[in-house]
């Protein structure tokens, strides 16, 4: 079956179809969006200016029956921090691409006429249309209008105003599929969106193509074999499901790298008030959804819907991270603000973790105290509206620093860090310093071997062993987002490696009637990383970019009293590959 | 005589005297603060962080018979650019700190206390002093309690409320000697000195050794005949006196170069209003000072006082510049609202090149429409309230850009153009680009040769001989900053160059007692440079920050429809000496 690359020119108000070269036929996801950001966009280019692109792309085995394999990724130069970007996201979105057959959507141009548009993608190929219906509208009135006008089969990706107004942390919302918001957040790619001027793209399935599988047999076999694995280990198969991601709250607490008070401090007095399993209790006592899907086919269910006391909705996909950002990280105590908090933030459109360690930042130069939990409702509001405030918090945590010349402002490449402190667990610091996408827990995420002795250990207090280990989930990372798969699953990988090694390939080949070997497969992933590693190179960027501010390495983190102390040197070694 | 070092830590509140090294010997001004910064500064570190450090130096020829000597150099890194920065300004200071003996004052570290300190220099040495009547108090005030407090023999240098609170474009004031205000504008020292928290410094040079010379006759003769060029040519002893630098308004507008509506046009409708020539007619019959120095020793005299209708002050050093970013730029056809917003810059103590430039930025971004004179005036007194959207604009032009998501900002590292449009005047162009120290136009001036056929003539409008061009002012500019002579006397330089080629090595070689030849002398100027760019290459720039934005490739500029045409390899052979 020919699957397609739509290409859509906002100068022009015109698309086109291209077949999918050759060459691409093992990408998707996060390999595809890489690689034609670096084959098309210049990587000097303005993040906001016409000769960058956003590029959306399913994962490989996207609407497919393999379990969680459906993020979506999206692509572009970052505006945040001028690196390649992807960011992905659950939502209904990645598995309508996959049944009308796209690898992917190409964005292109800026519109000559100062007014926003939609993007209406059906079987019969894309639509533009001028579109102010919606504009100015926050995400929760964009997604509800739009599904009642076009029916609940539909997938959503919109921008709220932050995207609107281009602000550098402004992400890209996808509606899940009760109606309800996840997010491409990282890297301000609601940004980009927002300077080709479209508020909203809907991907109507109806009556396309569906998913050809070239093996049907052979990808039945190793998807329920992988499926199994997934749901019986402790991890992804009990603790996610139960306690959300929020149970890190307490264990990043112990190991004394739960970030407080801006990262001046490991542990948070106030960590019993938030932690995932206060915040089961508190959901099933409101009738909320302790356990829920952030798409059809996941079986880890980390999600969950969060309800006020009168069991009302209140929000839902409520990540540790963010929990730690507003909670720990802003000294606030309370499940209800920093739910209000990721309700207003999702209806904005603006990035979790860098909004609350940009509020971290901004509570530490005064504008408000630490713990003011009704300022930081006050504030986000004020991103939605666009105040000079709103302006400067929305434009994220490297900004805040900037504008209120604080030194103690935790982000690499100009994205902030989030709720693993690097002196305390140092896998994560790699990360932290060399991912491609600038500070991005998610690139290469050590806390299953550095803190959870899943797939090992590696003292996350020493250095030895670090670079090696981020260099690792590095690769398999920049794999699971090529083939769309959550990186959740990666605890049952992790764990089993032969088994996997073996499996995803197995599942790639059944789909796509492929015979890459595992080691090609492998080859892969080393090779998007280095393709970004060197858009990056070509933007600007050297290994001086590579690094952690400074305060890291001077400032001692209790309790464990650590510091960040890799060279250099050490730090550039994770290049050696 | 010994001259020496005065190291001033923050952090100890403790100062040393050190010997000045026999290598430094013919190092001064931008000389010696560059390669200070060099030699004892990290690249990396924050730029308001305890490794970085504030280094103030008078030039060689300081406090000498030698016309227009009296520039003070500041050097750091800067919060502004990241790059390495010397800024220099007239004013009383650098003949104090010459008088005193003192050929550098270094100030490191950062206090532990959370207060201002000031700093009392006089012949005993340094004193530090806790000292917080004038925080909060802007630079006016400031001079005038400090002057009345010490009287008018000393040099005071201070922040405004802009540099208290840390803003990247926060400038360091020095009392002229009229009691105004001149400026070390560029590049946000001002923010340096406020993260070390200091307010204001006193230089008192009463009964301080004086200023000695190897052999005054030889001195002598060689500085009357340096004085007599200056005072002959048509540039510094006619136009500038008259007219200030304002002359270049019509000028500028004439050659097409005069950036219009934040970039969009190189003519400016109402230019005849804000022109050197009205300017000159409305300081003649308000009984203010078409023709003043800003400090003792200037033969040039382009300095003036600007009286409102009444004849009561507004401002004084009312350079072109500011009367372009806030004219041209921003479309105020209004001589006493420019003034009124130089005063209160000047006050907050804030760059008026990168402050105008940001207000075309909000302009264009819709903050206020173009040509709103009273809420540029409104906006400006944010600043110094350091309320949201005065940090934005205190940022500077780069950050106001980031905040509104803008793509047209003039600025390169950071920095923002000044009143020249690289487009139809290429050299300036090339200097934008390449200057270590963001684009500074004091640091490679063009317009002689590419406008005013000053030193031969290289045409503004085509690529040749633009490079070649830039990098011999580029090396000159740094010997100049070295000496301390003020820039202007760069035109009688231009077009006397085998007779100046050897002057200044005279003067320098009689005040210090050295041998150095013309060749050795320029040799020097080539290293400063390196010096420079090696600082910066080890911060983590590449030749990628060495470009200019790429909306100055893609919109033509009228009247010419010139483009900056450029490329990169062209760019970087700047480097090849």
């Amino acid at each position: 079956m020919a699957e397609k690359i739509y290409r859509v020119n906002m100068k022009a108000l015109a698309t086109t179809t291209e077949d999918v070269p050759e060459k691409w036929n093992v990408l998707g996801g996060r390999g595809l969006t890489s690689n034609i950001v670096a084959r098309e966009v210049k990587p000097t280019c303005h993040p906001l200016g016409k000769y960058n692109k956003l590029i959306f792309a399913p994962g490989l085995l996207a609407g497919t029956g393999c379990a969680n394999s459906g993020r979506l990724s999206a692509g572009a130069k970052s505006p945040l921090t001028g690196t390649i970007k992807e960011s992905n996201a659950g939502g209904t979105a990645a598995m309508c691409f996959a049944q009308l057959g796209i690898r992917a959507l190409i964005i292109e141009g800026i519109p000559s006429k100062n007014t926003f548009y939609s993007l209406h993608i059906d079987k019969n190929g894309v639509t533009i249309a001028e579109d102010t219906e919606l504009v100015g509208k926050w995400n929760y009135e964009v997604m509800d209008t739009v599904s009642r006008k076009y029916g609940n089969r539909i997938a959503i990706l919109s921008i709220g105003p932050a995207g609107e107004m281009r602000m550098a942390a402004a992400n890209i919302s996808v509606m899940d599929p009760d109606g309800n918001i996840r997010s491409h957040g990282r890297g301000g790619l609601g940004a980009v969106m927002g300077s080709k001027k479209i508020k909203y793209i809907t991907v109507d399935p109806t009556d396309g193509p569906g998913i050809y599988i070239a093996d049907k047999e052979k990808f039945k076999k190793a998807s329920v074999l992988f499926a199994k694995g997934i749901a019986g280990h402790p991890v992804s198969g009990e603790g996610l499901k139960q306690y959300g991601t929020a149970v890190l709250v307490n264990v990043l607490n112990e190991a004394g790298a739960l970030p407080t008070r801006n990262f001046k401090e490991g542990r948070f007095a106030g960590k019993e008030k938030i932690s995932g399993e206060t915040l089961h209790d508190v959901i099933v006592s409101r009738k909320g959804s302790p356990s829920h899907v952030c798409h059809k086919g996941c079986i880890i269910k980390c999600s969950q819907v969060y309800n006020d006391k009168d069991g009302n909705y209140i929000t839902s996909g409520f990540e540790y991270e963010t929990i730690w950002s507003f909670g720990a990280n802003c000294l606030i105590d309370d499940l209800d603000i920093i739910a209000r908090a990721d309700h207003i933030m999702d209806d904005v459109g603006i990035d979790t973790i860098d909004t609350g360690v940009a509020m971290g930042i901004a509570m530490e130069a005064g504008v408000i105290p630490f713990g003011d939990g009704a300022g930081v409702l006050r504030l986000l509001k004020e991103i939605g509206k666009g105040t000079p405030m709103g302006r400067i918090l929305g434009s994220g945590a490297a900004m805040v620093g900037k504008t209120f010349g604080m030194t103690r402002v935790p982000v690499v490449k100009g994205q902030a860090l989030s709720a693993y402190d690097p002196r305390s667990v140092k896998g994560m610091g790699i990360t932290y310093a060399t991912s491609t996408m600038g500070s991005d827990h998610t690139a290469g995420y050590c806390i299953p071997v550095n803190i959870l002795n899943v797939g090992g250990f590696v003292d996350p207090l020493k250095k030895e062993g670090q670079v090696e280990l981020s260099r690792r989930l590095q690769i398999g990372t920049a794999l699971m987002d090529t083939t769309g798969l959550c990186l959740f699953v990666g605890f049952y990988g992790l764990d089993n490696q032969d088994a996997v090694r073996d499996m995803i390939p197995d599942m790639i080949n059944a789909k796509c009637g492929l015979s890459i070997t595992p080691d090609e497969w492998r080859a892969l992933g080393r090779k998007i990383l280095h393709t970004e590693h060197e858009f990056n190179l070509a933007a600007g960027f050297t290994n001086k970019d590579d690094r952690l501010p400074e305060f890291f390495e001077d400032e001692p983190i209790p309790p464990h009293n650590a510091v960040w102390d890799f060279t250099g040197e050490e730090i550039d070694s994770f290049w050696d590959f």
